[in-house]
């Protein structure tokens, strides 16, 4: 027998749920804040078809889900804390694949240390529609917001960018006869996004500006220098590519990585003189940051090759499939 | 031309923007909480064709969605304070209709003094799916949760109850004999639900539980009575009608009216010793309160008639159309 909505909340959600939480029983959670920090809060929605493959199985949509909203609060140098899942589900989506779904959010929260808050689910005749709202808190006034690059800064990035754009092409059967071991990690980016948590926090006071790599690497960089009032330069022979990446390869590999979204990883303009301290942070949460580019006065952003000639772009951002 | 997803967000959203919004040009918003007050949050979902009618004017969706969150904060005693929305919308909403739907969301800001702090907007090819998360407060310790009711406790209601199952009815072409001005006010409290904001914080310390009433009068006191541990009996003659409903009439209006949902009214219960002060302040606010029952030892909610007798329910919620 179907559960219904008390039993699925019941069930697979209310173990899932925090002290604020309050069970799930009640028509709201509470969300405590300590003196002298702010709490920090982002949502996202992804839809079936959309964001993700149907037929995706359904403990990575959860993880996924989860896991571009922590990017979100990593973004603003934010730790996280706790989370709200709307969900939109067609009647095709049984209780075994809510179960599923729910596992991987409990996997996800023993991982980034974050509890439910609370829900809602509805009923849909469309594609299976979620939005997560999560919340994280920073120091009062340490927050690290789009606006601060500043003309000198450097320009960096964390790990390595173009994997999930390519783990969709392997997952839509392009690139048959790359080596299995590189096709499964370029999937496993593309599902399994890796929030920079622990990152973040520690860039408080280091980055003037930081965003994550969400739209793709260059269309990020264009939204920092369009609030900041700043322009940007970026060296393709710098850009950070994983091992399969490169095993790819192609004239066009750069150009792609930076072009291509869903990457999530931190994406910051900090002063020369951070340098040092950067490296070292970074070197202590165990996260590989590449410095890419600089900052200067002006507008827009530019992506040069070695020989400093810019590189056309044929477009500027990402698109769904 | 249209305006797309950045377009969109500077025309229509970045104007709805509150200070901690950040001008909506950051990964995520940032919440103040006061000292000694605790945030209070909440999300619900709404989907065209099963919580709204897709030719429904697109404002009265949007405030909907706004006040059944609102709603649910009153329900804490909680006030309002922020919001976040994630859309879903397909091709077929042009901007126009965007536009008209953030009219609403303004319209409604400045009626119950809500800012927006941020939010998402993704395609889909399905129906419209809106997710929106209320976030207010509420004094350290002093929310009104669902299961503090107790014995003896009398149960009271706000405003009147039923109209909003009426109005769908009549949107629906049902009760065509009855007169425009009553039709046009059941179709109000339909579309266009009054979460008792004022109400609500001002009976934190008078109220042992309170929800607001989404189900159904009936199953909504159940949920009361499940998590507080006590039974609730329900006065059938009490129940406050509204007169477009009185003037609808029939055998069954009072069953039907317990158990119609999406009235968005405050259900609650409060000691004898609280009636005075519950009356005073509800007449401060301006808003109608009835006590409708009682609660004692035991489990389950009756509906009773005049001669005591318990009357027959059909169903116990709500479903959607």
């Amino acid at each position: 027998m179907a559960l219904g909505e008390f039993g699925r909340i019941g069930r697979y959600f209310a173990p899932l749920a925090g002290p604020g939480g309050l069970g799930l029983t009640d028509d709201a959670a509470l969300v405590g804040c300590e003196v002298g920090r702010r709490l920090v809060v982002t949502v996202d929605a992804m839809v079936a078809g959309v964001h993700f493959l149907p037929d995706d199985p359904p403990d990575l949509v959860a993880r996924k889900l989860l896991r571009t909203n922590l990017s979100d609060l990593a973004a603003m140098g934010a730790r996280p804390l706790h989370y709200l899942l709307a969900s939109a589900l067609p009647a095709s989506l049984d209780d075994e694949w809510v179960g599923r779904f729910a596992a991987g959010l409990g996997e996800d929260q023993r991982i980034f240390g974050v509890d439910l808050l609370g829900g809602d689910s509805v009923a849909t005749s469309g594609p299976a529609t979620f939005s997560l709202t999560a919340i994280g808190d920073v120091a009062e006034g340490r927050e690290i917001r789009r606006g601060g690059a500043m003309p000198g800064d450097i320009v960096w990035v964390s790990g390595t960018i173009g994997d999930a754009g390519l783990g969709l092409a392997v997952l839509k059967g392009e690139h048959p006869t790359l080596a299995a071991e590189h096709r499964k990690a370029l999937a496993a980016r593309f599902h399994l996004p890796e929030p920079r948590t622990t990152l973040g926090p520690r860039l408080v006071g280091l980055a003037h500006a930081m965003c994550d790599v969400s739209d793709g690497l260059l269309a990020d960089l264009g939204h920092i220098c369009e609030v900041s009032g700043v322009a940007a330069t970026v060296e393709a022979a710098a850009l950070p590519l994983s091992p399969a990446a490169l095993a790819i390869g192609g004239p066009r590999l750069r150009v792609q990585a930076a072009t291509a979204g869903d990457d999530y990883e931190l994406l910051f303009a900090a002063p020369p003189e951070a340098e040092a301290e950067i490296r070292r942070v970074a070197g202590e949460v165990r996260v590989p940051v590449t410095a890419i580019g600089t900052i200067s006065a002006g507008a827009g952003v530019r992506l040069i090759d070695a020989a400093g000639q810019e590189v056309a772009i044929d477009r500027a951002g990402y698109r769904h499939f």
